[in-house]
């Protein structure tokens, strides 16, 4: 934790508030997974000395407020722009010292009357990390940077990778058997995964801006690649990108005649990295991979995945297809985390680069 | 819950309590898991009406005493055969009414003058089954079955296979990859699971009688087969079975060759059921096996295994060998659990027949 105290102040909190706070700043922040992009989703709460907390923001959609601002307004909203004066704000990013889409948030928290600020993490942009502190300070503010930096880097890990190498955040998921197998002998249908992980996959496509799929998928499944009910509210549907070697995609496919045929975007005999490179220009944070075996596989060996979730039925053996039918290809996995989703486990993991 | 109630008597726990003291005498019938083979393990618990545990015992080995006597003797030692006068037994299993290699408990727990008894479940064999109520309660000792019976059924679930099917219990144990690959690319070693997960197949293996492999692991990976170190501690190694279609086994194979070579058994051209139905008949009430794939998937095919136990890796893809190299053979799995052991993922679950 790093603190640049104004004279004369005294943090009102002891850590383990800080550490309070900055969660409640952070389940603001997870509201705007999957809608702010190319921004990052960003969380911040207004409290004052007593520990009352007093307004929440979120980041919601780049072009509009940040979180900082939308806090205070919150509270102005409910207490009057007096009650800002001598608070804290608790923000899971470093706030924004240079004009965007919106004038930085800097200035709005000056000219607020907040005393203190409380950042989770510095800006991941080396240009501006840890300018805002040096700004804030300069006019009175006390700063402190480096609470819950983990989960604070979490939130925002699609915009960084985005940030640092121009390629989106790649997600792999795959439902398959315990033991690897894709698919199931055909007199067992078409579903490996229950009904809560279909569920839960559409939790995961709703915090990706794009869903990429091989060809063969679109010409074997013919998928919707949609959010449905819930998950498809206040955001807009993910791009649907295709990889395909060969040209023949069936036309009648519902990705290209559903009301979002407009997202869907093919890629015909192009190299994946320069795919996602591509996707990276045109502003997308994150893919969430729903490939076949030999995309995936693919993927893995070229170290184009990030993170991959794996809903695992209750079932071993199955059909012809597994999860890496290409043997030698394989990669190490770490942060491992593993849940019970109705029936089926899941396991969500980073690959080791 | 069942209760035959000698007449004037009242129950002096509540239902809790009499939980609680059945999850003691669990305790010490899991000290007996591996050793008892062809009787199933048993713990038992002395308790006063207060609620003092006096005296505990596990049966421990075929042909001595069996737990309810062993918890008597322990009474006796503690306290003098007086202090046994109107206590209450708790025992994990109905206890026998007929002389086999020892005499029946229930004489012994007539003549101790333990007031009343609670058994978690009856005998499994149906000529016996509630034989033990009965006999006691006419000589003025209440009785209870029906508490925790589902630990109860867990603890003695190899015994009760081989009584109802002949066959022993067996458990598939394999260590796999994320993906169910069961080799890694030649450079990356022979170990697929960390050390803690091989210190939990020792574990595994002392609840055993016997280790099935196919003669292909004796070829690839001459193994040991054996309990090591605090492992092999009070019981004997457990027996090596080779399952082989062709002959020929390599002589020079550790487990031909070290001191534990007269309990190597080879089955050769033999059909898994006739193989497991012989071991049943050698007494031998569980197996772990730990073959490849192909064997496996066979066994899987003939419904000839019980209980699987998958090591998984944190690491995706791997060499040329999966769990389930067949295609089109599968089967549901129930009652799974699942456990971090260090970096790997344990889960093991019930083969739905």
């Amino acid at each position: 934790m790093r603190t640049l105290l104004n004279r004369h102040d005294k943090i009102p909190f002891p850590e383990n508030d800080q550490i309070h706070f900055m969660q409640q700043a952070l389940l603001e922040g997870r509201k705007g997974l999957g809608l702010t992009s190319p921004n990052p989703p960003v969380g911040a709460i207004i409290v004052d000395d007593n520990g009352e907390i007093l307004g929440r923001g979120f980041h919601s959609k780049a072009g509009t407020a940040h979180a900082e601002v939308k806090a205070i307004n919150d509270v102005i909203e409910k207490f009057g722009p007096d009650r800002l004066r001598g608070t804290n704000l608790f923000v899971t990013l470093e706030p924004c010292s240079t004009q965007g889409k919106t004038p930085p948030c800097c200035e709005a928290i000056i000219r607020s009357g907040i005393r203190r600020v409380f950042a989770a993490i510095d800006d991941p942009n080396p240009d501006h990390a840890g300018a805002a502190a040096a700004i804030l300070n300069e006019k009175g503010v006390s700063v402190t940077t480096g609470i819950l930096e983990e989960d604070a880097k979490y939130l925002i890990r699609f915009f960084q990778k985005r940030i640092e190498t121009g390629k989106p955040w790649v997600i792999a998921k795959t439902a398959m058997t315990l033991d690897g197998h894709t698919t199931l002998p055909p007199e067992r249908g078409q579903w490996i995964s229950g009904l809560e992980s279909r569920d839960d996959v559409q939790h995961l496509r709703r915090q990706c801006d794009a869903i990429l799929v091989g060809g063969e998928t679109v010409r074997t499944d013919d998928p919707m690649l949609t959010l449905r009910g819930k998950y498809a509210e206040g955001r807009e549907q993910p791009e649907r990108i295709v990889v395909t070697a060969v040209k023949d995609l069936p036309l009648r496919a519902k990705i290209f005649n559903d009301k979002h045929a407009h997202r869907t975007h093919v890629y015909h005999a192009q190299k994946l990295e320069s795919i996602l490179d591509d996707l990276g220009r045109r502003g997308i944070c994150s893919v969430l991979m729903e490939s076949g075996g030999s995309l995936f596989s693919h993927a893995i060996g070229r170290k184009l995945i990030d993170e991959v979730v794996f809903y695992m039925a209750p079932i071993i053996g199955g059909g012809p297809n597994t999860v890496m039918p290409v043997s030698g290809i394989m990669a190490d996995l770490e942060d491992l985390s593993v849940e019970m989703i109705g029936r089926d486990i899941r396991v969500t993991a980073r690959v080791v680069k």
